[in-house]
């Protein structure tokens, strides 16, 4: 079971994250690719500490939207949509030739993410793009308890998939996560990501919320490292996996 | 004798440029990558048209200022400099393979431009980037009349020149364009203009502002359609040409 | 009757719109702040030429989004919403001063006017803002047959109103405006234009599109000035006005 | 002696800067106008800080580059750089006006403060802006050894100029700061800090770097808040002065 995490979000003089901290922990960084965070600058320092920590390089393209950090919809027309996401893909692949490397995965950032899972024809949109442009490599999605339907999309475009489940939230048993405003949405505890984890990967399963046992196929499980703690739950999370 | 002109330099519902009148005259178009003018829509649609009239596509990466047009020089440290030539050059590209085609060459604009030639060290510094991201297409640059210490460089880190003279632009007799301030130095007249292309493909020299005669090595001109006369002057120069 | 135009529209070298042969026909300009289009240099001339015109200057705000000309609604909290405004108000106030004038009113561009018009609670947390910053001059909307829940919004908090019609769109029974999707929502014909107008000046009324009189208060109408035509119009209008 | 210090310079949810921290200590907080840094949001939150702790609002205008951090120069036709200072401080009114306050003094921020010092054509393109839009409060400058020529342009377009010393730098003879990259031009040790402050309130003087004695007025001392240590010299500070 790989980690992956949202990286490289600083902009200019701007730092966020525990990057330096989180890299050495986790498998695939989702790298920012200057629209909704990072510029070329610390997209080269974010693919060099990648490469230095042998970790998988996914695009992570967002919406055009410093000031809301791509966490905002913003209505686009399907080929405004795929022009948005190729532009971004083709600029992280370039600053990744820099650095003699390649990216593995691409995974949409915030709003255009939670767009893709709530609109099929975005999904589509973004795989046609890939299709088209030859991208090669899997697009990373939310891994929910039946997804047939975005599965046969993808494969009528040749495009692979990747599912990912999230380690520190709570799921709904219809396998939605659970909306952040609900109590208990969020996990804070290490333990209870540590145990969450675990069971997907020795049983493929979930607790829901409910208390009921939720079979979910997953890739990869997303962790966030913003602060101590968070780096600190990663790094017990690797321990114990391997 | 190849005719280069500035394209797709459209941004968002503001246009700009004569490009469909353009496109079917020329051989190479020098399109805006996102930083200085254009956004991914108007790359999509100046791939497009070059596609369809059989056009070169060139990378046309500059300084990241949409307000002042790319024509303010802005400073940055090499590496800077190299991640924001190579991330434009990279979205190009990305963009070009949505439409099954790709770069031919590398032309950086207004500001990015007369740095490199006024400044060897920001000559080299692209030069190193083009290198260490295996590119793989040639530079161009402006073609004087000596290149040989920008030959050196560009051979050392095999990364091969194109070189440019300007159809509408006045010539000092040490090779330099005249300055635009001097009387003089932009030719606007269709014949003028057509004399000192036509009197470069065959003699490759160029008559100088003083009246002498300077030998210039030229793989492309430089040509612009911003109005509908300088549109009808490259009509009547690609007739002359042919 | 007065007649209100977008203007200012432009943004570094991009030109748009045809704001000099607009503006001597004109009582009002709606002069864009700089987040959808303009920057301060454009808003400076415009400025200049309303003041030579005896032209009304208004401010224009719209949402931060260049690339979507502030076409694309954006989510925002109230407060993000109110910050948005009077910080667009506030530049164009200090250009206004500049030059020794003053805004006369305010018009929100775009999306954001048609979000104020679909939502009650972006309406008045508009008006909130301009009596909290007692921004002094009226805020200027559309209007329709019933503005009655608006009026009364705007009188609590002392904000004045202005009241727009367009000479150009028909008009449903109901007092909105037929969705632009509609054949012949749009008029095109200069006559058309100036009748509807004109009708408005003298009874207070519309006629629709489906041919029934719809009475509707208008202090001022929006008119378009993007081509050769409309601005002829404007020019036709302007003198059956007088 | 008044301290001042660079204030609001967050951006979207990239926050910098101890605020909340060096706000209970200071005098003037330089609040960044959403050019270099910050944003409307950022702007309102704080101007209200700066109102709770009763400290002056300085308008912190420069150049247009968020990614640079204003620290780059960018070349501006003087009426270019008059729009771009003037839009900035209108912002800042505008956004105070929010809160029931007002900007009392401008200081230009970064390579627009730099340009300012060094290049007395900018000072008098920001003193002729400032009068031209009648803004009525003083503009910020840096005390040196000889101000006779700025206080000359100023004087004849009366608008009034406080001087700042910088309580963490080295001074030369000639009054010039000494350079960042000499060694001991800046001061990290509090007490050497505080002692440049004192010996600058108690008898207008500073020693030089070369242990000479140099006569300097000073209205107010700029000092920074970056870090803890520096936020807790800060305070040190302030019970020093009281």
């Amino acid at each position: 079971m790989k980690l992956n995490c949202d990286l490289g979000e600083s902009y200019g003089i701007w730092q966020i994250g525990r990057d330096d901290a989180v890299m050495p922990h986790i498998d695939m960084a989702n790298i920012a690719c200057g629209f909704h965070a990072s510029d070329p600058d610390v997209m080269a320092k974010t693919i060099q500490s990648a490469l230095e920590h042998d970790v998988q390089i996914g695009a992570h393209p967002g919406y055009d939207d410093k000031k809301g950090f791509g966490r905002r919809s913003i209505a686009h027309q399907p080929d405004e949509l795929k022009h948005l996401f190729i532009y971004q893909i083709g600029a992280m692949r370039g600053m990744c030739q820099l650095f003699g490397t390649d990216i593995s995965y691409v995974k949409p950032h915030g709003a255009l993410y939670n767009d893709m899972m709530a609109n099929q024809a975005v999904f589509q949109t973004l795989i046609e793009a890939m299709a088209k442009a030859r991208i090669g490599v899997p697009l990373m999605i939310l891994a929910r308890k039946d997804n047939q339907a975005y599965q046969k999309i993808a494969k009528e475009h040749g495009v692979e998939l990747l599912f990912e489940a999230f380690a520190d939230r709570a799921y709904n048993a219809d396998g939605q996560l659970v909306a952040r405003t609900v109590n208990g949405s969020v996990y804070h505890d290490a333990q209870q990501i540590i145990a969450q984890v675990t069971q997907l990967v020795q049983s493929g399963t979930l607790t829901t919320i409910d208390g009921e046992t939720l079979a979910l196929h997953a890739d990869t499980v997303c962790v966030h490292g913003d602060n101590d703690q968070s780096v600190a739950t990663i790094a017990q999370l690797r321990k114990a996996l391997s």
